[in-house]
């Protein structure tokens, strides 16, 4: 993993990605005691930055291997993101989800063209034996969500533009908090900015109870969750850290920040009110700790990602009351 | 008005103002039958285009008005440019807006730092003569909302980013619905895109019952609403087209679309599921137009305006529950 695959995947995917702004709302910044810029891939095609990771890998295989199709295991952004990115490639997707991933997740990517298989995670169902063996009877080439090179470059792309937002803005010095699940999106990050931005430095969020790569970074190896799922912010839960990712992070990144479901729906209500925009739980975590971690973050400015918005009304709803009570 | 005075605000607000993207859907798409093109003005600063419109009239104003202060009337949204263009002048922004006005725009003007004054207009209060009275005895410089030639500029400076965007994605030729009150921004947008992008057409977008622009495109006189107040679509109610924009409309523009409140609810879900963002209902009416009045719309694509996105969170549930229903 390197910069120049980081740049390389911006030259491919260039004109397909969206170039997300970098917001802030003086009422945010009240909020949060200093500065806040808001990097809002929720505006993202597909609603994530998963898409970015998506389209880079999807665009670096052969003809004879989209013809053969692709397949990913999700719980729903990064299933999206392959699902658009294959049918743009005129390529076949099969995505392995687990059946209590949210509706509105399972419902776009079956719209986007994607062959969606359930499995029943609580029931035990083997989705690795079960990808296995549809790969192997198609020759479906498999995208990891995270623990895979193009990916990792893919997402670095919103580290590439932070870098030169950043620059514009007159930021050089900042702490760079970013959602986090496996660390694809803050690994790629964190290259981009060792190159275009060293002054700004990557702190991986994750939720309460899945602070898998917090408890990693601190003790400097691969640390698992307790449970599988369970967090109301299932988009950036996974059981560990990358075998890729860990080591850049370890070495670029840290220390991890941990807010719980109820910070993440606030920081839900605080993107609404303020931004307009529209935070899934999990995408909201990064802004959450630039409300409720302040002591735990340096410097004047901070710079968050909004990493996705896909998110079924009841939950929206939820948070909305939360802020109205 | 002509397109220089809206170059002319352009050069003025360049860098304060945020050049919003547009974006577009599969998903809206397919529900509205065409290319639908999205200008999310909800993402600019203070939540809406009123902003541009603020920032490029107080920009003009002299040290001497400056230093003695501004003054404008609106429900919510005009008050927010105003208040903020002029703290960002360090002048005094005197606001009068109705006591029954949405509470998160009267909180959000204060905030902004905006001298607040209620009036009741249910009781049939004079704001006017309130507000002369104030302005008399302060020298205070009115910023009216829409029949104010330097606000028109700003407002068209959407227009300029329209052309552009229009020219980057290829669209030579589609209507441009605009959402509608006196007719400012449709006018400012209509004038810009004459002398930038002739085969793109604009046309306003009003809620049922207050469709006094349509009206008066049809007949091509000044007609008014029967009621002052009452539609969901509070944001762009006025009781009559402006006495600069209507000329501008008539030459440029029509003919005008309606829709009710409930399309505009819809709308929002829409917004809120598929774009990931805030829409009010008087800031989703054209995107609303879009979905429920394809056939009067020509074209492969549309282009639409999301004017603002400052909603009260009940309303916003509103929207929500109506599209989980």
């Amino acid at each position: 993993m390197n910069i120049d695959m980081i740049r390389a995947a911006q030259k491919r995917i260039a004109g397909h990605i969206r170039r997300t702004p970098l917001l802030n709302s003086p009422f945010i910044d009240e909020m949060a005691g200093r500065r806040v810029w808001i990097k809002p891939e929720c505006l993202q095609h597909t609603g994530s930055f998963k898409y970015r990771g998506a389209r880079a890998a999807v665009s670096a295989l052969s003809e004879a291997e989209l013809a053969r199709g692709v397949i990913a295991y999700s719980s729903g952004n990064h299933a999206q993101g392959v699902a658009l990115a294959a049918r743009e490639h005129g390529a076949t997707a099969v995505i392995i989800m687990p059946a209590d991933a949210p509706r509105v997740k399972i419902d776009n990517t079956r719209a986007l063209g994607g062959e969606v298989v359930l499995y029943d995670r609580a029931a035990g169902e083997d989705r690795d034996a079960l990808g296995a063996e549809l790969s192997a009877s198609r020759g479906l080439t498999l995208i990891r969500p995270f623990d895979e090179p193009q990916v990792i470059a893919g997402q670095g792309t919103a580290g590439l533009e932070i870098a030169d937002q950043a620059r514009e803005a007159g930021i050089s010095d900042a702490d760079v908090v970013v959602c986090c699940g496996g660390g694809g999106f803050a690994s790629g990050i964190a290259l981009a900015l060792e190159a275009e931005a060293p002054g700004l430095r990557v702190r991986p969020c994750e939720p309460a109870g899945f602070d898998d790569m917090a408890r990693s970074l601190a003790t400097g190896r691969q640390c698992r969750n307790a449970t599988p799922s369970g967090s109301l912010c299932d988009a950036i839960v996974s059981p560990q850290p990358g075998e890729l990712t860990l080591p850049v992070l370890l070495r670029l990144a840290g220390p991890g920040l941990v807010v719980t479901d109820n910070e993440a729906l606030s920081a839900m209500a605080a993107a609404f009110s303020h931004l307009r925009l529209v935070a899934e739980p999990g995408g909201a975590v990064a802004l959450a700790a630039a409300l409720f971690r302040q002591d735990e973050i340096d410097g004047d400015d901070v710079i968050v990602t909004i990493s996705g918005g896909n998110v079924d009304a009841g939950v929206f709803q939820t948070a909305l009351h939360r802020n109205m009570a």
